[in-house]
This record gives C-alpha cells, structure tokens and sequence, in this order.
C-alpha cells in the first residue's frame, strides 16, 4: 500500500525524499508520475489541482501537507466521507508570531517608510510610536493566534482577540461571534487575520469591518488571500482610514504584475513566506497518520468537514 | 538669573516655550536673541556652535539637551571647570530597544528585501531566521544598552555585551576591555553598536573588527556616526563578509546626496530617529539641576570630564 504527493509548485520530490528518508520502507509516488492507483491509500496534498483525489479509489485519508485545508474544500470532486488532517507545527506558530511582530514594529518605527525614502534620496524623520500606545487585534484564536496574544504580550502590547468563542488566554480579552465583532473592531489599532478561510469568512476583510476601525489603524492579513476584499482595502487606504497594509498572502500567488497592490506605499508586501514548514517537524506527522490509518486508530490533527477547519 | 537655549536645528522655541510652561518664572532666551549675557548661569545645549559657550562669564553650568555629550568635548572654547550634565531619560532607552529590535527583526524576516523587491516587481521568497539563532553582542553597557540587553533577553535572542568592566545582567554574558574584545566579536552574529563617543571609540567600527565578526553578520550602529569608518563598512558589505547594516547615525546630519550609504542596497538607512526626547521627561531634569546649581548642591547625571561620559 502507498501514499501520493499531490502538489504543483515544484516540490514533489523534495517531500518523496523527506518521507522516504525516515520511513523507508513506504512506497511513495508524486501524482504525475507512473503509480499503481489502486493501492494508493494515503494522498499528501497541497494545491492539487482539482479532480486529482477522485483517480484513487482505496483512497482512505487525505492529509494537507500545511495548517489550511481550504483548498480541499474548494475542489468540488474531493471524494466524500474521506478523513481530511492538517499539519500542526509549533514552529509555524513561532515563525508566524516573529513575522507578525517585524511587520507590526517596522510600521510603529517607520522601517518601510524610510526605505522607500532611502531609494528616493529623502531624509526626512518620522514620528514613531511605542510598543505600550497600541492594542493588537487578532481575528482567529486557533493554534497561530494564540501563540501570537501569548507572545505579544510578553513584548508589551496590549492584546485582544476575536473567534467563534471566548478564549481563555492570559491578559487578553477575548471577543465571540458576529455580536461581539464591532466592540473588537472599535478597539484594534492594529488588525492581524489568522482565520481559517471558510464560507464565512471569505471577504470579511471589506469595507463595511474597515470602517469599524479605528482612524489610522493597520491591517495585517497573513491568513489567505480569500479573507481580503482588495479594492475594498485600496479604497481605504487611499481615503485615510487605514494607515497601511502588511499581506503576505493573495488571491493568485505570485501577485499578478498587474495588480496595484505592487505600487501601493502603503502596502507592505512579503510572498507569502511568513511561515514555511519545516519537514523536521511535518514528517513524523504524516507518517504518524499513515500507521494510525492502517492500524484503524484516531488520526490526529483530524479537521471537521462541517466546520472546514 | 537666566538660563539660555544653544541649538541649531530649528528647536529653540520649543525648548523654550517647554521650559516656561513648567516654570514660568524663569528667564530662558535663545542664544541668537538679545539678551543680558552676564546674567547666564546655565546653557541648555545640543550641537552648539563651537565658541558660543565663551560667551559667558558667568556660566555655572553646561547641561547636554540629550544623553550625548560628544558634541560638547569636541568644542575647543568650552570654559573649563564648568560641570556638565547629560539627559538620561528611561523613554529613550525603552524606545532606542524598540528601534534596534525592529531592526533585528526586519532583517531576520528580509521585510528590507522584500520592501525593495515589492518596488521593482519582484516576488522571491527568501529563507528567514528565527531570533533563537542569533547571538546579539551589544557594544556598550550604559543606560541604553543595559535595557537592550533585557529586552533581547526576554524576546529569545541570545545576548552577550562588552565594556570597559564587567557587568552583571541577568542570562547575559559580558566581556571587558582590549582584551576580551576579539572574543566577543568572534560570537556576535548581530553587532550592536551603543558605545559612548570618545577619544577611544571614534572609529572603532572598522575593518580590523569587522574581520574578527562571523561572516554574514548585521551591524546596527545607533550610537555616533564617528564611531564608523564608513569605507571599512562598505568594502566588507561588498566583500560578502557583512550580511548587512543597519545605520541610524552618520558623521554628518543629513547625510549628503552623494553619500554612497544612500544606493546601496545592504544598508537600512533611518534618519537619526531611534529615539528622541520626549520634554515630559526632559523638562524635569533641566530644571532640577537648575535648582540644584542655584542652591550649590550636588547635581543629577553630572558627567565626568576625563572619562568623557
């Protein structure tokens, strides 16, 4: 029996190997290759395209090869009734708290700014602000999110949270459901997306949630592309409301050239590289799933499909 | 009795109007004002003209505007045996650790390159760092650095430090004098420069102890300009040596168009803006030590004049 990696950003092998060196044993093959698909049991996927689940049919787990599944449920011939994991790495938390943090102080201390200015030939000296002047807002308290409160705190920052229910982390006050949005909204200077992209929460990043922030505040979306309207956040920033963007994720990736967002001084662009798996700690994983299937026990990091997350 | 303001940037007035609206009763002028100049006792002094402090016969003291004092030892007429005072203001240190671990932190990230790239179109991820792989090596255990030290410490950086003496602050390694120095460099994968300016540090940032750093290391220098060999910079950026640098001070303010600093792309460039002083901290000190001096009692943050801090 085997197991398939399905994914088209070129890193096939580079999974077949990590996978192959700590479990030699497993027969793994990439999707474009020659492979018996009958005795696929186990699909590693990220980005598939669409329709490729459906060639296996003793297919009995399919397991994202990062944190999101929305990709999974965004194929309409995803085999039903099929266990969907996802992977949880605490190093992704980490990487992801350090990036939101650089990007969060890179806009208190004007770094951006003066890097445009520095390519410009500009001296120009900007207000800064501190650590203690702002509250963080951080929309999604799963795995990332609570890592991130945790971990802005400790550096000072005030921190508040909003998800489907309160939350009980240490010095962060938490906000629940669409009742509770405004009265989080009102209060976050500095806005961070970790959501999940499901049904609900495609777009909510739009005009009518912008204009319940603060005046000046900034937006940090390094959720998925999905979560953002993007004319919505141009407009905004063109009107003053918002005083700037970080993105590290798009609707397509890479960024069409064409888009504004390239051109925008406000925007502050990274390529979608805030936080990368490491295999050291997404294989064990993997194969630890591939035993529990076989053996017929409780996955873990098992996702609910009624959910999507 | 009166006390005269001596700057030249533009912030005579604001000092001023700062120091009346705390004490309205004292009798403050500019140095560029008519004014009665046997009747100053103390100046109020940053980046003076050299020569201006001779002016008066019956100065009593010579207080810096800021924690520097370099500018005042550089002067050949400063009168002798007048004591001087230096700013030392806790915001500063907060906001000078706040700057630098910005700074840091852009650079683990690549938000720097990533800022560039976003101007010319680029999208290309690049490997990040994590703050558990760095050791920090702080130049200067003062005020300013002492906090840095905390501060990196408490975010997950390693942290080491040099001075004149050894110092004891919690989980940070220090290193003292000549004779430890190759040692601390040869660990300090991020070099901090927050040394005081004298006679002994005025180019101590240059090729001989570049070389002795490990290769790709960042240097920060937010001290003085006149700490830095600017060439010696450049040549060890574009041998590879240095990974890059982070500037926020220069041998002239503003830096000249011509400035080589400006084009190159491995200096992150702030226009002397780390951290500035707030006159709700400042204001109070000034008048103290003006109280002080009139009642011939011992002042605050008196400087020495042989060690030159």
């Amino acid at each position: 029996m085997a197991l398939v990696v399905i994914r088209q950003d070129g890193k096939i092998d580079f999974w077949k190997e990590a996978l192959m060196a700590e479990s030699p044993e497993l027969q793994v093959y990439g999707y474009l290759e020659d492979h018996p698909k009958d005795n696929i049991e186990m699909a590693l996927v990220w980005k598939h395209p669409q329709g490729s689940l459906a060639n296996y049919p003793n297919l009995k787990l399919i397991a994202s090869n990062g944190a999101g599944v929305d990709f999974i449920f965004k194929d309409p011939d995803v085999p039903e009734g099929i266990p969907i994991t996802r992977i949880v790495d605490t190093k992704l938390a980490e990487d992801m708290s350090e990036h939101v943090l650089a990007v969060i102080l890179s806009h208190l201390k004007n770094l951006d700014t003066y890097k445009l200015q520095q390519t410009q030939g500009i001296w120009k000296p900007r207000n800064y602000y501190r650590i203690s002047d702002f509250t963080v807002g951080i929309m999604g308290l799963g795995e990332l999110g609570r890592v991130l409160a945790k971990d802005l705190v400790r550096f000072g920052f005030k921190v508040q949270g909003w998800a489907n229910s309160h939350k009980s982390i240490e010095n962060v006050k938490t906000f629940a459901g669409d009742k509770e949005l405004s009265g989080f909204l009102s209060s976050s200077e500095i806005l961070v997306c970790l959501l999940p992209l499901t049904n609900k929460t495609t777009g909510i990043l739009n005009i009518s949630l912008f204009e319940q922030l603060p005046k000046n505040a900034f937006v940090i979306n390094v959720a998925r592309g999905g979560h953002l309207v993007d004319d919505d956040l141009i407009s905004m920033l063109d009107s003053g409301h918002l005083s700037g963007a970080g993105l590290d994720v798009y609707h397509q990736e890479p960024l069409p050239a064409t888009h504004p967002f390239w051109q925008h001084e406000k925007i502050h662009m990274t390529p979608h590289y805030a936080s990368v798996s490491d295999p050291k700690f997404v294989v064990p994983q993997i194969l630890e799933n591939y035993r529990r299937m076989k053996a017929g026990k409780p996955l873990i990091n098992k996702i609910s499909r009624d959910k999507g997350y």
